[in-house]
C-alpha cells in the first residue's frame, strides 16, 4: 500500500489561511513557537510574493515530475502544492505548462524541494513557486510516488491540509490543527509590535525598551571604555 | 603543444543560432534529448536576458584571467566567450573593462564557471553574464591556459563553435554539428505546446490530456479515499 | 574578560569613507592589493545598494542575536554594523524592528555572516543588509559575546573602526591605518580606467594595449590556425 | 505547551530491533519500500559500527547541548539517542563525557544532524556517532527544547520508540508500526540475495538473470557496434 | 538515436594501463601538463587502494541504475567502468551483488559520479569505488542512458577506452591517444624526483634546489626582518 | 610593501606548546572560552594524529605554491605551516616531496586551507596535514604572498607564532600572549573532569551532577508522561 494518492482530505478554513498569509512568513513562524520553518535553500523565483493556501502534498523520486501531475485533480482552488523528494535533486520539474494547469485549478504556488524552469514564463504570469533550484533540466514520468500522505519537504513535516505560508523570507508550515491558535498568537504579536516599532524609531534603546541592561550583566557582559583597559 | 590558441574555428549559422536563442534554453535542452545543460550553479547577474551565440571558448587556471584578454581577438560579432576553470574558483574575472571590450568585438555574452565583478556597470550596459559566482576578488595574469580548445564547463562538453543558449533558466550547449535538426526539433515542440497550454489552461486535467491514468495505475499508483482506508 | 562591549573605538574620518564607498567594492580592493574581500556568500538583500561606514563589530552565538541590540549604543551615526559568528549558521538574527532602531541611530548598514528576514520590509526602508542567508529562523537573547572587539567575519578580519564598503560585488574591509593610502591609490587606479575604457571601447585589443603579446609568448602560449595543426 | 519532555514511550520489541540491525541499513531500507533514509550527510564517526535501537528523540537548538542531557533518564538499555537540530548547526554538542553517561545507562549510539567530538575517545570507547560533522566546538546550556517528540532528522521523520539502524551506509529510521513486517520484508529480500549472488559470481549475465533484455529494448537502448555505426 | 550501448571499443594496451597504475594518481595527472583529474569529491570508499584500467562508460540519470547492469558485458578483464549523471544524484546506484558480477567479469573499480552502498562488503571484497557519496538509497531501472558514448564525468571529459587510474589522491583521465607519451613523461618525472627526495630529506632548501631566489625576488617577495620594519 | 617574508617571529615555549598537545584540540578550545577554532572543513588525511606547534604562517594565491616553498627558512623545529588563501581553492598545493623537506626541517604539520595530494606517501611518513581537500591538482610558482604575518586561515586568525593544536576533533589556534593562561585553564579543566567521568560512569545523571533541573524547569521545560497528556 505504498503508493497512494489519497483524494479526501481535511482543509483549514480559508479565512484563517489567508489572514496567515498577511501576517506574513516571519511573524507566523515567531508565533507558533519558531517552529516549522524550511531550510534556507528554499527560494522564490521572484521578489514580493506573499501567499498562503491548505497544503496538497506530493513524494515524488528525483528526474521524474510525474506526481506532479496526478495533483492536480486532487486540489481545490486556494491550495498550494507542496512536493518532497525521495533524495536531494535540483531538476526542473515544473514550468509553464503545468503552472497554467495549476492556475487553471485555482492552485495558488508550488513548494518544491527540487528543481523549477521557464521562470521567465511563471513571473509573468505570476505564479509563484518556492524552490531548491532553477533548472531547465526535464524530467520523465516512470516511477509513481504518493499524494496527500505526510512527507518531509526541505527540512520541515508537512501534512496535507497544513497551513502553508510563503513569502520573500522562506517557507513556513503551520498543522492544521494549531491554526486558529497561531493565528491568534500571530496578531497578538504583531499588535504588539506596532507600539515598539515607534519607539524604536524615536530613538528609544532596545536596552531599556526590552530591559535587557540587567540581564545583559548577569549573562556576564562587560562594559569597557577600549579595549585594552581592564573591566570596572 | 599543450596551450594553444586556436584562430580559426567552425561556426554555427547565426540564422540556426538566433532561432535557437528565442526557443530559450529549456526548449531547446528537450529538443536535442535532455541534454548539453549547464550545472544550475550558473546563474545570470540580471533577471531577463535571453542570447544565444557560437561558442569561442577558453580554459583558463584559479585567480588568473590572462586568457579572458587573448579570446577577444578570436570572436566574432554573435560569439559567446564560455570560459571554463582547471579547478574550482570563484575569483571575479570579468569586470566592466573587459565588457567594454567585448561589447565593442560584437561579443554577446560572457559563460564563466568562476566569478564577475562591477555587476551593476554589467547590469547597465546589458551586457549579460553567466556566472557561479559574483566577487570582487581580483586576478592575476600570469599562467596561461588555451582558447578554442573543447573544454568541460560546468558539467558540460563545450567545443568551439557549438552553439550557446541561455537564459533565466540557465546554459545550454547545443553540438554544431546537431544544431539545425535541434532548431527543428524545438519548433515541432514549441507548436506542439501552444494547443497544450489552451486545453490546460481551459482546465483540462493534464492526467487526460497525456493519457497517464492507465499507465499510472500499471506503476503502481493507487487512488484511496482517505490515507488510512485501505485501498480498493 | 572575555565578553567585552567597548564602548570607546577609534573610527576614520567620515569624508575618507565616503570617498571610498564612492569607488565600490572592486576598486577599493583592487586599490588595497586584493586583500580584505569577504568570502562570495556575503550577498546584498536587494540589488542597487551602494553603502560605506566604519565598522562596529559584534561576535555573536548561533540562533542568539542579543549582541545585536547590544550594538546599537555603541554605534554612531556613519557606522555599520558587523556581525560575526563564532560557527556557521543561518538564522535570521535582523529584522524589520531592529531595522528601524539602527537606521534612527544613523547606523547605515548591516554586515552579517548569518541569516536576515523582513527583507521585503527592509527593501522598502531601504536598508541595506549584506547577510550569507534569507531565513526567518527566530533567535533567542540567552548568551553573550562581544562588542567592538576584532572580529573574522566571512573570511575577513574586521577591527572596529575600519572602513566597510559593501555593493552588489560584495564586501570589503578597509583597514583604519590605510584607510586613506588605499583612497589614493584606488582614485589613481580609477582615473587611469577612463583612457582604457575609451580604447577599449574603441576596439582596440586589450592585448595591444596591455602590451601583453610578447609576455604571452614567454608563458608559452602558442597560436594555430585549427586544432590539429601543429604549431608554427 | 512547547517544551516537553516525554517520560513514557512505547518502544519496539528488542528482538525485532536487533534482527534489523543484522540486516543492515541497505536492506531494511529496501525492505520498507525505499523510505526513511536520511540525507547523506550523516556519517559514522569510524568505520564498522552496524546498531540499531529504540528512538529517544531530541529537538535541539543550535549552539545548546542541554537537550543531550535530559534524554539520558528517559533513555533504557537498547535506545540511540536522536538529536534534530530547529536550525542546520555543526557544534560539537557531544564528547567523551556524554558517551561515558550513555554508555552507562545502556544506550547504544548517538545520531546527530550536528557536530561531535572527542572522536578518538570514542573511537576507543566504541560508541558508535552518526553525525553531520566533526567539531570541537563547545556549547551552551541556555535554551531547552523537547524530547521524545516527533522530529526530523536529517530529512528523516523519526517518532520516539521508532527503530534506527545505522551502519556505513547511513541511518534508516524504521516506524515503528511497521517494523515487525518490515523485519519479514527484509529477511525475505535477504534470502533472495544468496542465490543471486552466487549466480552473478559464477558470472552469469545480470540481464539474463533479471530477465532484462526486453524491457531495455522497449525502453529504447539500442545495441550499436561502433559509435558512429547507424544502429540496426 | 540517443540512447545506445556501443559494443566494441577501442582500448589502450593494458602494459600501459598497469604502467600508468602503478605512478599513481598525482604523477600521472602531472606527467600530461595537470589535466585530466575529477573534481575532489570523488572519493575512495576505502583507503588504500590504487588502480588503473580501460574506461567502459555509462550515461545514467539520477535514481536510477539500469544503465550498471547494461556495462557489464560490454567490460573486459582490466576494464574501469566510469558512470556519469545527467543530473546531480548521490543514490546509491551499486552495491554488493552488482561488485559480485564486475568481479566475476573482470572488472577493475568503478568510479561514479552518485552514490555507493555496502560499503562494509566492498571493503571485504577489496572491490574499489571512488563515488561522490556513500547512501543507501535505492534506485530503479525504468530509464535507459547510453553506455560506451563519450561522457562527462566529475568534471572531467571520458571517452571509452580512455585510461583511469585511481588511488587515494583521486581519479584521474588520460584520453587513449596520449597514453604512452604520457607514460614516458610520467616515468620521466619520476625519476627525477628520487634525486630530489633524496637532497631535500637532507636538509637542502628548496629554494636553491629549485633556483627560486631569483624569480621570487623579481616576482616582489621582500624580505623583512620584523613585520613592522621597512624593506631593505 | 605588500608582499613580505618576515625573517624572525616570536615563538611560544615549546613546553607550553607540548603540554597543549597533550590536551587536545576540544579541551584547549574550551579552556580559551571557546574561541579560535577553525572550520570544520579542515579534517586530517589520516586518523589518529595529535600535535601542536608554533604557527609560520603564509598567504597563498589559489592554484599557486609557491609561498610553501618559502617558509621552509622561516620554519624551526617545532613548528607547523598554517597557510590561508585570498580565495577558495582546493588545489594540491602539498605533497611528498615538500613534506620531505618539512620533515627535515623539523616542521611538524601543516594546516592548509587548500588541498593536498600523496597522501599515502604523507600517511606511510607520518606527516600529519589538516585540509579541505584531497586533490591532486598541481599548482604553479608564478605569484607570490606573504609568510609570517597574520593571516585568517579556515575561519580562524594566526599570527605568527601563535599555538596550533589538531587533531581528529580538528584544529584550534592559541594567541600566544594568552598560551600560558590557556595552559593552566585547560589543566584544571582536565582534572575536573576526571571525577566527572567516574561518577557518569557509575551510572549518576548528569541532569543531578550539574544540577540542571532547576534551571531546566526555569527556563520552562515540562516534563509530562505521555506526549498528549496536558503538562501538570
Amino acid at each position: 500500500m505504498r503508493n497512494v494518492a489519497v483524494r479526501n482530505i481535511e482543509r483549514t478554513d480559508l479565512s484563517i489561511v489567508d489572514a496567515l498569509g498577511e501576517l506574513g512568513v516571519a511573524t507566523v513562524h515567531e508565533a507558533q513557537g519558531r517552529t516549522g520553518l524550511m531550510r534556507t535553500q528554499m527560494r522564490p523565483i521572484y521578489s514580493g510574493a506573499r501567499v498562503a493556501g491548505n497544503a496538497v502534498t506530493a513524494l515524488a523520486h528525483p528526474g521524474d515530475n510525474w506526481m506532479l501531475h496526478v495533483v492536480v485533480e486532487l486540489a481545490q482552488p486556494g491550495d498550494i502544492v507542496v512536493v518532497a523528494l525521495s533524495s536531494p535533486n535540483t531538476d526542473g520539474m515544473f514550468g509553464d505548462l503545468l503552472a497554467t494547469s495549476y492556475k487553471a485549478h485555482g492552485i495558488r504556488a508550488l513548494v518544491i524541494d527540487a528543481g523549477c524552469r521557464d521562470v521567465r514564463d511563471l513571473t509573468e504570469m505570476q505564479f509563484p513557486v518556492w524552490s531548491r533550484a532553477i533548472s531547465a533540466k526535464g524530467t520523465v514520468k516512470e516511477t509513481v510516488g504518493s499524494a496527500n500522505v505526510p512527507v518531509v519537504c526541505a527540512g520541515a513535516l508537512v501534512a496535507p491540509g497544513d497551513v502553508i505560508v510563503a513569502d520573500d523570507d522562506g517557507v513556513v508550515v503551520v498543522p492544521r490543527a494549531g491554526a486558529e491558535r497561531t493565528l491568534e498568537a500571530a496578531r497578538a504579536r504583531e499588535a504588539n509590535e506596532v507600539d515598539k516599532r515607534e519607539r524604536l524609531a524615536a530613538g528609544e534603546p532596545g536596552l531599556d525598551m526590552y530591559d535587557m541592561r540587567a540581564p545583559l550583566a548577569e549573562a556576564g557582559l562587560v562594559y569597557v571604555d577600549t579595549l585594552n583597559e581592564p573591566p570596572d
